[in-house]
């Protein structure tokens, strides 16, 4: 990277070599219902708790990639991930039964891309492989944090989205697979003074449209250069207004070509207002529906890039309104096929 | 890395450019009072919240250091940091004041060795530079998310810690400095079922054997191979039971050799019972105290710790028990003075 710019080159194009999906029932019924690894029966996936139900939830995401490669964690170099929960104690958690070594991260909802965005640099530049990326999060887990437990049940805004209840993971290795990571842009903290903590989307879509500015002015690309664009859980209303920012800078996205993670995992059956959130939204779209699409060559090269919103209970009850940020990273098919 | 071993080696030996250190009035009286770069007058520093305050002293400690090498926020291509709120909130919005490019981390107390860590990766590895790495946390804040609020007056046990207010931020660049870092050990999470909240220097001890050990094997050094070898904030309980335990691994730690940052930061007359911790503890401590040791020769080689409790209430509460981890960092002496 130059000063001014900050979309990194991942010269040794670092490959992925599996992924995994676990989902709650009810994005085991949605869109996406036949993509995912594993669906669990219900939300409390035979734990004393949600936040012990989330933990496992991540451990089985982890563990089922892991097996996918045929390795055991033994053998995994670094785990990177986080989640929702106050001290991501879920991904920390799943590090501990692991036992492998763990770089801990906090990006809300854009937390599977950071942690791909770094695991890549840690797999390029040779310091370690294979490492795992991962993100989750649990609907019942987050109402009752950033919320009300769910057993007031009070009413959603028409903008609020639905927490997903799922978990993706990434084996990321120097030369086994056949989708690699080329690029990565790291995000900027952008606020324009949203304040309604139901409203996420609208948080967070200055936030992506400033990556992805940054991301075509630094690799000289436009939005023809991918066959997908992807940003994370912006849901119905931030990524309408995503859309709107990125004509204003002269890079509009044609609908066959964008599309956001928030949209396509839940069933229009149910109900869940303005869309999908949660660092699971994005991780478990990207191991159940983009991943296998580039494996098997029908996309080339797809942008990801996961949204999240950085704000905490407390910081909204202070009155502070809700930073953005977003980061990307660039897949492409490779022909290179397992080596080594 | 090969399988088994954990600990990176920076080919390049990134350089520790500048670095800044801001503290509350407790630690500005205390052991290391004339080291810090500013001393808060109160541990509000003019802000309407305590929260607040945590994120103006984050980002006095930022721009300190920026400022020291003489540059603009705007030449800075990535910030890598955490603290100890939830959803990282005084970083995060430290980056949205800054507007550099942002990777959020949670490593609870271990933050500063895990932002070194991936940070001198980013200058390593040529992905960005110069790039600042930071950490903090507030008394205050910290008291009243993880235990009382202040107001309530509890009594403190005999093995509780005193969180430190207090940030730290070191720049790092490709050639700029004369301390460079050579090594980094990422920590596993180990956990040995410590359920005392109050007592977090036994939860962490056992993860801070772990790396330290890790690195010794990894890099077939012992402790004769450092001028000094710091941990993050043990404390006294914490840092006897670590020294226990790396002699029973037949490392034994010479006092001469050995130190806890939270054994160093406050006064004895500041009764705080088993010492300092909070990731502000070694962050300042690192700034105050080693780096400038390191600068001017007087150490060649130091080996920096930091050590992290991996709970959060709601963990606590549904009766888990505290995990640790700890990330390892070396720095040295570098010849190499100020180029370019």
């Amino acid at each position: 990277m130059n000063n001014g710019i900050h979309t990194i080159v991942y010269k040794k194009q670092p490959k992925v070599c599996t992924w995994s999906s676990v989902v709650g029932p009810k994005e085991g019924r949605g869109q996406l219902k036949d993509a995912f690894d594993f669906v669990m029966q219900s939300p409390e996936y035979n734990q004393s708790s949600y936040e012990a139900a989330e933990q496992a939830m991540l451990n089985s995401a982890v563990q089922i990639c892991i097996e996918k490669a045929n390795m055991h964690p033994q053998q995994v170099q670094a785990m990177l991930g986080g989640d929702l929960l106050n001290q991501i104690i879920s991904t920390s958690f799943t590090a501990r039964e692991m036992g492998i070594p763990f770089l801990g991260l906090y990006g809300a909802c854009s937390t599977m891309a950071e942690s791909l965005l770094l695991g890549a640099m840690l797999v390029d530049g040779d310091y370690a492989s294979p490492v795992v990326c991962t993100a989750g999060s649990h609907y019942c887990t987050a109402e009752r944090q950033f919320r009300y437990p769910l057993e007031y049940g009070n009413q959603r805004t028409p903008a609020a989205q639905w927490t997903v209840t799922g978990a993706g993971a990434c084996l990321l290795h120097k030369n086994k697979g056949n989708v690699c990571i080329t690029h990565g842009t790291i995000g900027k903290v952008i606020d324009l003074g949203v304040k309604d903590a139901n409203n996420m989307g609208a948080a967070m879509a200055p936030a992506a449209a400033d990556t992805l500015f940054r991301h075509f002015c630094d690799t000289g690309r436009s939005p023809d250069d991918y066959d997908r664009i992807f940003s994370g859980d912006l849901g119905q209303i931030g990524s309408s207004l995503f859309k709107q920012l990125m004509k204003e800078k002269a890079f509009p996205l044609d609908e066959n070509i964008y599309q956001d993670c928030g949209n396509m995992i839940f069933s229009p059956e149910d109900d869940v207002h303005a869309g999908a959130s949660g660092c699971g939204c994005s991780a478990s779209v990207l191991a159940a529906h983009i991943l296998p699409r580039l494996e098997s060559g029908e996309w080339k090269r797809v942008l990801f890039m996961a949204t999240g919103a950085l704000m905490s209970t407390v910081s909204s009850q202070q009155g502070e309104s809700i930073p953005g940020i977003a980061h990307a990273v660039v897949f492409e098919h490779a022909d290179c096929k397992e080596k080594g």
